[in-house]
């Protein structure tokens, strides 16, 4: 196994002798722009590690992690759209950089590359990874639309939010690990604990996220501390929050989030006291624990060496523990 | 082989059928939304009369049509959005009737749930159609963006035009007739005999649209007689008035062209009478006919029986003949 670091160059230097460049120069241009912005590359990297893990050779899923890393790209650029997102990245979006048609005509074009870039596999292992490809990018888009849909109720079970995140977000780190497995060669059981691992994994993550909106250290996160709460996203925390507070914890709450004017603020710190009140923040971690602990069942299944584990381990525990 | 509307039934019986109609509905109702709007169906039903036409079974080919259904319905879904546009087939667009975040969404959901129609064929077949499929697909976004950047541009020749609506909405039709060929079993050769014929069919089909955009009968024409003209779209008939107007013809063409309040009928009749005294109707016919030719010769290398070839070629030509 290789440190994080090499894989996140496999996938960087990919990316960068392979641009599209092509004709017309307006349609490929945002696909450049998007897939140079960088990040942890999380989704090629598990691609690449789970390949490894099974002792596949690296090289050979390099396709297959740059179509999910494509395919990854592609969603932001559209749910960018859709949230009027105007920076992801410390960045310009692709609609504002450019236009709202080109960001919907380059991210569709971006979709079609994803399927491209997996033409290279042989026969039965191509359908194996579409399959998966297939069905996660529609868990993605159901994941998406479910989201929206949050916005306008206020009775978002927790079940619901988890089934939401699962699909949204959790699904395509089960499938980038799977599909590893898969061109290492492995059974399909094998394949499939690894699938349920990033699964559960990828749940813990997007709680974590959510506590990080909050308890973020101001100082390194790259975006509003409170933000989530400002916005009365549907996170774990409110939507906890709203099942647990009572008597005037429960007026203060729904006063906050009907507030039609408020200074930002005083709502982060009204809502945040109310959290701690109710001791969300320790619900969340113990929900983070929980998914985790599913994920980590799913590990001991996994057939490997100890010492690739360890690698796979220590990774999967560093986005666990993440400060930002 | 079977009638035209035999082939019709059998795509919209597979539609009806087959509805999405899954959770969340806000995301799969506007899939069967479109699909249900009708239309000639012309695509599938190129596909099912390619594969009968080089005597594969008919039902073999109807997860492909149906793949390429959905991928044209996808376009339509987008391309409403870009093009701003109401209406589509008498009924309110989806971006309308719904809002831009959900077309965007539901468009993305219905170009995969495209793929997935694919993975019923056996891995060659599968390989094959997906290789036509991708490279279609992207040519189509293509064709849309060069289609868009002419909006502002006043310099498009004749050949940037073919080569637009050759991506745009011919290899569709290439594509269609190749993928029915190959799903009945034939020589790649053959197969491209029959993507070229469809290709330049295609071509001669989008000539003849926009000879219809100011010359259908507009007692049957669905839309505005003369809506390219009062929008200033570059179409074969105004980039070779453009070409070939002088002197006082060129003035009053750019006036018109130019001009930002302007009596929408005075324009037609002026541009009418203009295209007239340049012979561009004549000019038209001349390329439709031209490409028509381009493809009749790729039908006669096409090996089939002479009945079918025949069937083949009524539908072809009742498609060049259309009145609207």
């Amino acid at each position: 196994m290789k440190a994080i670091e090499q894989y996140q160059i496999t996938i960087n230097e990919f990316i960068a002798a392979n641009k599209f460049n092509k004709f017309p120069q307006e349609l490929y241009e945002p696909l450049d722009y998007i897939m140079a912005l960088g990040g942890k590359r999380m989704r090629p990297v598990m691609v690449l590690m789970a390949c490894d893990l099974m002792n596949g050779k690296m090289e050979d899923a390099v396709h297959a992690a740059m179509a999910i890393e494509t395919f990854h790209n592609f969603t932001l650029i559209h749910d960018d759209i859709m949230d009027n997102a105007p920076v992801r990245r410390g960045k310009t979006t692709v609609h504002e950089k450019w236009n709202v048609n080109t960001a919907i005509l380059s991210g569709d074009v971006m979709l079609i590359e994803a399927y491209a870039l997996l033409m290279i596999y042989e026969n039965d292992l191509m359908r194996s990874i579409l399959n998966i490809f297939n069905k996660s990018a529609i868990e993605v888009c159901e994941g998406q639309q479910i989201d929206m849909n949050f916005e306008s109720r206020v009775d978002v079970s927790l079940s619901e939010y988890i089934h939401m995140i699962t699909l949204k977000t959790a699904v395509v780190l089960g499938a980038s690990l799977e599909v590893g497995a898969l061109i290492a060669g492995v059974s399909k059981k094998q394949a499939q604990h690894l699938y349920e691992f990033g699964k559960n994994m990828g749940i813990a993550f997007q709680l974590r996220d959510d506590y990080l909106d909050l308890y973020a250290d101001p100082e390194k996160f790259g975006k509003q501390v409170g933000g989530d709460v400002i916005a009365n996203k549907k996170t774990f925390m409110l939507i906890k929050a709203l099942e647990l507070a009572k008597d005037n914890d429960a007026i203060e709450l729904n006063k906050w989030l009907q507030a039609a004017t408020f200074n930002a603020s005083e709502k982060v710190e009204a809502i945040n006291n109310i959290f701690d009140r109710l001791a969300i923040p320790q619900l969340l971690n113990d929900a983070v624990t929980h998914y985790a602990d599913l994920a980590w069942k799913e590990f001991a299944q996994i057939e490997a060496s100890l010492e690739k584990k360890e690698m796979m381990a220590d990774f999967m525990n560093g986005l666990l523990a993440r400060e930002v």
